[in-house]
């Protein structure tokens, strides 16, 4: 390929486009979208979120030391862009969508019904980088719809359709997989029972 | 939706399946795969990268003070599943593959020449989180792919075939987006416009 050289900008992706809940000091929850997330440990399982210091979020996140990661999906595409554009100190997004909340399980804020996964996290750091500030939280509890739980207690994340963002526009993921992690180095069997045991997560309760 | 809860660890997706190149001191690279990685940061453009401590890589970044994150094509599914799979202590990845590189333009890591947009990297910081170190890097430069500029200088991410991965599967990007940022709140001229300026980049010269 040839390349032509641009200067240092965010070309990157896809990233997944989440919408992330937080609650005020009141308890009053808001909802906003963040595109700058990722993984930053597996064990503890940590996760990143890039929140701009004038966001009601960022007061929100950094009063209540938590935030919960909802999944979205190809439905939720006209929320999640809104939301990533409309301020929650001007608009009521919660009451604007009707969206529906679920209460925390381990934390105070609560998460989307709608979403088929939701992380609940509580933040361990937060550093100034300049437009934005990154946030370094760990996942305390996973809530996963169970239609995407199959027979073997397997999570099947191709099924819940969930979308992604890259270099300013929403694209949705292929509905089946093209390959599993680890599949070109694995004779069949081994790859198998990896993929068998890389699903299999420990269920502790019932919402 | 009704949820099932689960244990907090990582359910998180899609994100970007990269091949990240780096140079040890005698300047020989190597090649690595790395899901873990998010935007920290648009002013100034700052990346994070998650790597463990034992992987050759990490010793690379740590002497050199930089990486190029190469962006994932569905052609290059195999490739990046191996280079996850297997260390550059034990094989030689370029070779095995017959990977062609690029020299660096800002850095002196060189990038993939077969990655549609290669991030040329400078480390800012490292933090010790547990199973992994997290990176914080700078984007000093860009090469992207000639053929994904349109004649509005608008760079064409979803033609580019991009490797999504989620919760140990790889996915592909439906080839059209499904929506732009700010389509929701936006009248549809202002919307046009938006688009060009958000995709009209600075080309600086010609590789």
């Amino acid at each position: 390929m040839t390349k032509e050289l641009f200067k240092g900008s965010i070309m990157f992706g896809p990233v997944p486009a989440v919408l992330v809940t937080t609650i005020d000091k009141e308890g009053k929850p808001n909802v906003f979208t963040v595109g700058w997330t990722g993984v930053a440990c597996t064990h503890p399982p940590l996760v990143t979120i890039a929140v701009r210091k004038e966001r009601l979020s960022h007061e929100n996140i950094s009063a209540s030391g938590e935030f919960v990661i909802n999944l979205t999906t190809r439905e939720m595409l006209k929320m999640t862009d809104f939301c990533g554009c409309r301020s929650g100190r001007k608009v009521d997004k919660i009451k604007h969508f009707g969206i529906e909340l679920e209460p925390g399980a381990d934390i105070k804020t609560p998460s989307l019904k709608k979403s088929p996964v939701a992380l609940e996290c509580k933040v361990r750091s937060v550093t100034e980088l300049g437009s934005h500030d990154l946030f370094v939280a760990e996942i305390v509890r996973n809530k996963v719809e169970k239609t995407l739980i199959d027979q073997n207690n397997t999570i099947q994340m191709g099924q819940a359709g969930l979308l992604a963002y890259c270099h300013g526009e929403y694209f949705t993921l292929s509905r089946q997989p093209i390959g599993t992690f680890g599949y070109s180095v694995a004779r069949k069997s081994v790859r198998q029972a990896r993929h068998q045991k890389k699903f299999q997560q420990k269920k502790v309760k019932k919402s």
